[in-house]
C-alpha cells in the first residue's frame, strides 16, 4: 500500500483555520501515524451529511494560500472524526458580492454528530453576541460583580428600541461581527439620532456599553485542561483589534483573572478553549469585555505555545474518540471530558494555583527558547510532573528553572563569541 | 391600593401564544393571587435588556385579536419572571412586506437571564432543522434504530451540493419552516433538476427524506414531568399539517412510543415539553419524523387537557423561581428540575408505566367530562396519588374509574330523559 | 342597475396614497360620473397581471385608516386605467418583522402596461438615489453649474470604496431611503472610520456631500403642465424633514428656480410632477439637493392647491386614456403629453413667465380663501385665460385680483362684526 | 514617452465580459491608436464617482483568467469613456458565500454619466423580467399578436398571489435569473401546491407561461444599425440553455423575424443590441419567449462575426463620444444615434430587406472562411457597397459570391492534396 493510500485510511482531523497563520499538519506531525490532518478555510468546504453513513461526505477545494502542494487539488471523500473550528463561521467581507455565512456547513457537522471543538452550543454563543453576554451575565449574577466584573451592557433587538441608554459617551455595537467591525463611539444624543437613522436600514440587534477610558486591554487565554496565559494590548486606535497595529506585552497571571477563567469554564463546559478580552481603565478598574471561543486569535509573541496547547487539547479529544492513548499523561488532564461542575468561588481564589500557572508558562517559554537554541530538553522534562497537589514538585521545578536559566545564559555567551 | 395596581406588583408570567387559540389568563386564573399572566404574540413585543436591571423592560402593543379589554392598550413596564414560548420566533408570512423573524427578541430574554420554557438551546434546535435532526440522530446512534426508528435523512448546506440522493421518489425539505411550508415531493431526477434551478436563487439548506407510503401519522405529546398523550392524524393531503383539514383520533400510548419520549427527555433535559411526529406506513413500520418543542400545536379533541398539563409545568417552574409552593404535590414531580440523566434503555421498556400513562389519560378525560357535567369530583381526586411505585394504588384507581363510569353513565341517562 | 353596480362599471383611477393625509375620492368628486377613484396604500394591494387580459386583477384589502365605510371590506376585481403613485414603493419600517418593498407590485402594473404617474422610469429613479443624481448631473453637465447648481456628491458602491472624500465635515447618505433616514453628519476621519465599520455589515451604496451651513431650505413644486410653487423650510434639526417639526413659509417663485424646474421637466418628460429640495447657505448660495417625484409630500399651508393641480394632471391623463374631454381647456395644457423636448436655456430665463407663475399662485390662494368664505367665484373664473403669450390678459387678471382683494376685505369686515 | 504611458493617455473603452470567451483587446486592435481597451468582469471592478470629476475613478483587480500578462496586476486610475456591458450585473452563484449583485457599480457609471451599451434603462429591463415583458407586451398591444406573437404570461408579485394560472402543464419562472435558473415545469395543481410551499420562503416575483411542445428554439440576434442573424437551437433538455449541451444550426432570416427585431428596435432605441429567444412548436407556431440585451451570448458557430459587428457598434459610439471618424462609413450607419422612431408595420414587412440581410450574412461567412484560408479579400471588398436602395448591387454582389465560392472550392482542393 502506498504511503498516500495509507494516509487516507487514517482517522482524519479537520482543522478550519487560516493557512497563512497556522500550520496544523506540522503541529500534529508527531501524531501523523495516528491521524491525518486536513486544514482548510470555510469557503473551501463542500459537505453532505447522510444519516445512514457514520461520516459526512466532505470535499475540500483547492486552497488559495496552500501550505502544501497537495492543497492545490480538490481532496474528496474526507471523513472527519473531529473538527477544530479556528475560524468564525460568519464574518464581514469587503467584497460587494461576498456574504460569508457558513452556518449551514456548521449545522451539517452537527447533523452527522461529528465532535467539534468547541461544541456547537459554544460556537453558536460565539456567533451571536447577546447569547454570549447572557452566558457571562449569568456568572456575574451568580457570583457577584466583585468576582466577575462584567461590563455594563444595554441590548436592543431593533434600532427603534434604542431609547434609554447609559450616559454618553458610549460605544454602540451593532450585529454579530468581531474584529472591530460594527462598533462606533457615540458622543451625544445628536450623534445617536443620526446613527439610528442609519441602523433603521436593517434589522440588526445592537448593544450599548459605556466608553471606558482605557489604559490597556488584557487578553486572557484558556485551553483545557489547565493552560492559562495572559498578555496586555494597547493601541493608538480606540478599537485595539481593528486595523491599526497594536502593542502586545506578556504579563503574569493574577488570581482574580484565573478565577474569571475558572468560573466560565466550570459554568460552560462546552467551551473547551476561549479567551477573555478585558479592559483596565486609567484608575486600574477592570472590566470583562467579551469572550472569544475556539476561533480566538493568538499573540505571535507566544510563538507556537498557545497553538501547541490547543494541539494537545485536540489530541486528548482524539484519544477519547479513537479509544486509544496518544499522550500518556497523568490522570488530571485525562479527566477533562468527564469532570463534574460544582464550583466553590472561594476555592477558585487559590493563589498557589496561579503561581503554578505562571511558573508553568515561564517554563514553557524557556522550553521554546531552548528548542530554538538546539539544546536537548528531554532530561529536564521527565523530572517535572504536572501535579498541582504535590507541593514539593514546585521546588524541584524551580530548581530546574534555575538550571535552565544558567544553561541558556551560558549557551548565549558561547553563541555570542 | 387598587386591584389593578396590586396586579402590577405581582410577578409576571409572559406567554407568547396565539390569542385566538389559547387563553392563559383563564388557564392560570387559580393562581391569579400569586402571579400575573400577560399573553401576546411575537410581533407585539418591544424589549430592551439592561445588565444593571434584574428584568428586561418589556412593552406589549395592542393585540389585533384581544382576549380581554386591557389588551387594546399598550402595556408598559412588564418585568417577566418566566417566558413561555408557544409560538415559533420565526415563521412564514404570505404578505410581501412581512418577514417574521423575532430571534433578536428571543436573544433579549436570554441577555436578561429570564427563564424560558423551553430553554434557549432547545428553542434554537426547534428553529434550525439540522440541529434538531442532529439531536435525534445522536439518540439513534446511541440506542439503535430498533429503539429509536428515526427516518433516513440527507442534509445539504446549499443547493449545489444536492448530488447524491436517496432513491426517488423522495421529499425535499427546504430551510427552517414548519407547518408544511418548504416541503415538496420529487418524483425523479428531472424534477430535482428543475427544483435545483429554483433553490439556486437563495442560500437555504435542504434535506431529503424518503417518501413514505403513509397509512397514518402519530403525534405523541410530552409535558414534563410525566404527561404523555398520543393521537393519530390522517389527511387527504400528503402533508398532514398543511392547509387541508386532517382527521384526528385519540389512541392509547404504547411502550415503544413512551420509550422514544423518555430517550429524548433524558438526553435533552432542556426540552421540558415537546411532541414527536411519527409516520406509520402501510406495512405498519414506524418512523420518527420530527420533534416540535414548546411551540407544538395541540389537538382540539383533548380539550384543555394538554394545556392544563402545560400550565402545571409552568406553575412548577414558577414555584422554583418564586421559591414558594403553589401546587402542593408529591415529591416525584417536584424533582423535575433537579433530576439526573442516566438512562437504561431496558428500564424504559416498562409496560406497566405505559399502562399507568394510559389510565391517567383516561382518568383525565373522565374528569373533563365530569366537569362539563357539573358533578363534583373532589372526593375522587384525593384518593388517587400519582405514585408510580405504589402498585396497589393502580387497583384503587381502577376501582375509582369504574365508579366514575357508572356515575357518568347514570348521569347520562338522567340527562337523556 | 344599482348605483354601486354602475360605479363598478366606470373606469378606475387607482391612487396609492396615505388615507390619513389625502382624500382623492373627494378631490375627484366632480368627475365621479366619468371615473371611479380607489385610494389605498401599497401594503393593501394584491395584484396578478395576465397577458391575455387588458387589465391586471387588483384586490384592495381593508384599510387600517379607512376614509369611507366601503374601505373596511376587501374590494375585488379592480381594473385600473391609471395609477397615481403618491407613496414610495419602498421605505423604512420601525417594526422588526416588516421590510416594506413593493417593487414587485410596481413591476406588475408595468407588466400590464397600465399608465402610471410618474412613469416607471421616473419612479425607478426616485427609488435609487444614484440614478436620480445621475439624471440631475446630466443637466448640470449640459447647461453648466451657473444654470443648475447641483450639490457636489461622491458616490461609493460599497463601504470598502469610501476612501477619497470631500473635506470634513460632510454628510454621509446611505442606501435608498428618504425622509431623513440613512443620513449622518461626519466630523472627521475618526468618525468615518467608526462609521465604515458599521456600513461593512451590509452591501449598501453610499454617497457623501459637503455639510452646508444652511440658512433655509427651499421646496419647489412642479406639476405639469405649468404649476410652480415654492416654500421655505427651516428646522432646529439639521435634517429639515426628519422627526422634529419644521417651520414652513410660502415665498414667491424666482426666475432661476423656475429655470431649474423647466430644465428637469424638458430633459426628463417621464417626470410629470416632482419637487426640488434645495438649500440656501448663510451667504445666500443655493444648492440643488435632491428631486422627489410623484410621491413628494405637500406643505399643508397650500391647503388643497397642490393636490388640486395634481388632480388636474390626473384628469388630463384620464382624458387621453378614455379619449374624451373632461376639462375643456385651452390648447397649451392639452399638448402636455405630445410636446417636443428642445431646450433653449436663454428662453427659460423669461422673467415674465415667472411673474405669471407668481400671480397665478396668488390668484389660487385668493380662490381658496374665497371658497372658504362661500363667495361664488364663477364669474371671475371665466374672465381669465391661461395663455402666457397673451400679455394683455395679465392686466385683466391683475384687475381681477384687485376686485377680489376688495371683495375679500369687505367680506372680512362683515364677518368680523 | 513610453508606449505604456502613451496608452494610458488614450481614451478608454471598458468592456465587462468573460475573459475566457471573448478578447476585446484583439477585437479592437485595429483601433489601438485611437482608444485603449480594458476588459474585466464585474467582480474585479472598484469604482468611485465624483461629481466634480468628469470620469469615475475605476480600478480593476487582477483577473482570475487573465488574457494578457498585465491583467495579473491591479490597474488603477481608469477613466472610461464608454462601458460595454457583456455580463449581467446580477446572477446566480453556486457558492454559499457569494451573492453576485453588482447593480451598485452599474449605478456608479450612471452617476458619472458614462455612456453605456446598452443604456441604463435597457439594462434595468434586462435585469427585471416583468419590466422586459412589459416592454414586449406594449409592442404586441400596439401592433397585434399576428405581428408580434409574444408568449402568454401571468405575473405574480408574491407566491401568495399564484391562484389563477393557465391550464397545466405550464412553466413557472421565479425571480430574475437567466441561463435556465429559476425555471420549473408544473404538471398539475398538486405540483403547484408543493412548489408554492417552497416559494413562500422568499419574496420573489414569479411568472407562469404555457409549456410549449417545442420543436426547436430560435435565437435572432440584432446589432445596430443593421446586423441581423438567426440560428436554431435544440436540446434533449427542455431548457435549451441550461446545463446540457445543445445543438445549434445556422438558418436564414425570414421577413417576420426581421419585423420583430425592427419593432423592438424602433420602440426601444435604448437597446442598441439584443436578441430574441423564440420557440417553434411541433405545429410550426412561433412564440416570442424573451429578449436579452447587450449581455446576450453568441453562438460559437458564427466565429467572431457577431462580436465584430458588436465591435463596430462600439466604435461608432466611440466616434460620437470622441468627435472623430474612425470607421469612414456611408451615411446610413452613421445616423444610428440620431434616427427618429416612427414605425410603419407594413413597411417593416419588406421581403427584399430580409433577402439583403441573408445575403450579407452569407457574404460575411465567406469572408471569414477566406480569412482563415489566407486569401486576400481586399479586391472583392471594395466592389460591394452596403446600399440597400441600389438594387443592381445585389446582382454584382451575387456574382462576387459565385467567384468566392469558386475560389474557396479551388483553394480547398489544393489544400487537400
Amino acid at each position: 500500500m502506498s504511503s498516500e493510500k495509507k494516509k487516507e485510511k487514517l482517522p482524519t482531523l479537520l482543522v478550519i483555520a487560516s493557512t497563512t497563520e497556522e500550520d496544523w499538519v506540522k503541529l500534529c506531525s508527531e501524531y501523523s501515524s495516528h491521524f491525518r490532518v486536513i486544514q482548510t478555510t470555510w469557503d473551501k468546504i463542500s459537505l453532505s451529511s447522510y444519516s445512514d453513513s457514520k461520516y459526512p461526505m466532505v470535499s475540500i477545494h483547492p486552497n488559495s494560500n496552500p501550505l502544501y502542494p497537495d492543497q492545490n487539488e480538490t481532496i474528496n471523500d474526507i471523513k472527519p472524526e473531529l473538527v477544530l473550528v479556528r475560524n468564525l463561521a460568519r464574518y464581514i467581507s469587503s467584497k460587494l458580492e461576498t456574504v460569508p455565512d457558513f452556518r449551514n456547513i456548521l449545522y451539517g457537522f452537527y447533523h452527522s454528530n461529528i465532535p467539534m471543538i468547541n461544541e456547537l452550543s459554544a460556537i453558536i454563543a460565539e456567533l451571536e453576541k447577546p447569547i454570549m453576554y447572557g452566558r457571562l451575565r449569568k456568572i456575574r449574577d451568580l457570583y457577584g460583580e466583585e468576582n466577575f466584573p462584567l461590563i455594563q451592557q444595554y441590548y436592543y433587538p431593533n434600532y427603534s428600541e434604542i431609547c434609554i441608554t447609559p450616559s454618553a459617551p458610549y460605544v454602540l455595537k451593532v450585529s454579530f461581527p468581531h474584529a472591530g467591525y460594527g462598533k462606533i463611539r457615540v458622543k451625544d444624543y445628536h450623534d445617536l439620532d443620526d446613527l439610528r437613522s442609519i441602523l433603521a436600514l436593517h434589522k440588526d440587534y445592537a448593544a450599548i456599553e459605556p466608553l471606558i477610558d482605557v489604559d490597556y486591554e488584557l487578553r486572557i487565554v484558556f485551553i483545557a485542561p489547565n493552560y492559562y496565559r495572559v498578555h496586555k494590548r494597547s493601541s493608538l486606535n480606540w478599537k485595539v483589534n481593528y486595523g491599526m497595529s497594536n502593542i502586545r506585552e506578556d504579563c503574569e497571571m493574577k488570581p482574580n483573572w484565573k478565577k474569571w477563567i475558572d468560573l466560565i469554564h466550570k459554568t460552560y463546559p462546552d467551551m473547551l478553549t476561549f479567551d477573555i478580552d478585558s479592559l483596565v481603565d486609567k484608575k486600574g478598574k477592570e472590566y470583562i469585555l467579551e469572550v472569544n471561543g475556539s476561533s480566538q486569535g493568538f499573540a505571535p509573541e507566544h510563538g507556537n505555545q498557545d497553538l501547541e496547547h490547543m494541539r494537545d487539547l485536540v489530541v486528548r479529544k482524539m484519544e477519547v474518540i479513537l479509544g486509544k492513548d496518544l499522550l500518556r499523561e497523568d490522570n488530571e488532564a485525562k479527566s477533562l471530558f468527564k469532570e463534574d461542575n460544582k464550583i466553590n468561588v472561594k476555592e477558585l481564589d487559590n493563589e498557589k494555583d496561579t503561581e503554578i500557572v505562571n511558573l508553568k508558562n515561564l517554563l514553557d517559554d524557556f522550553k521554546h527558547q531552548l528548542n530554538r537554541s538546539n539544546i536537548k530538553y528531554h532530561e529536564l522534562k521527565v523530572k517535572y510532573k504536572n501535579n498541582s497537589n504535590d507541593k514539593k514538585n514546585i521546588y524541584i521545578f524551580l530548581l530546574n528553572i534555575i538550571i535552565i536559566i544558567l544553561a541558556v545564559s551560558l549557551f548565549g555567551k558561547f553563541k555570542l563569541r
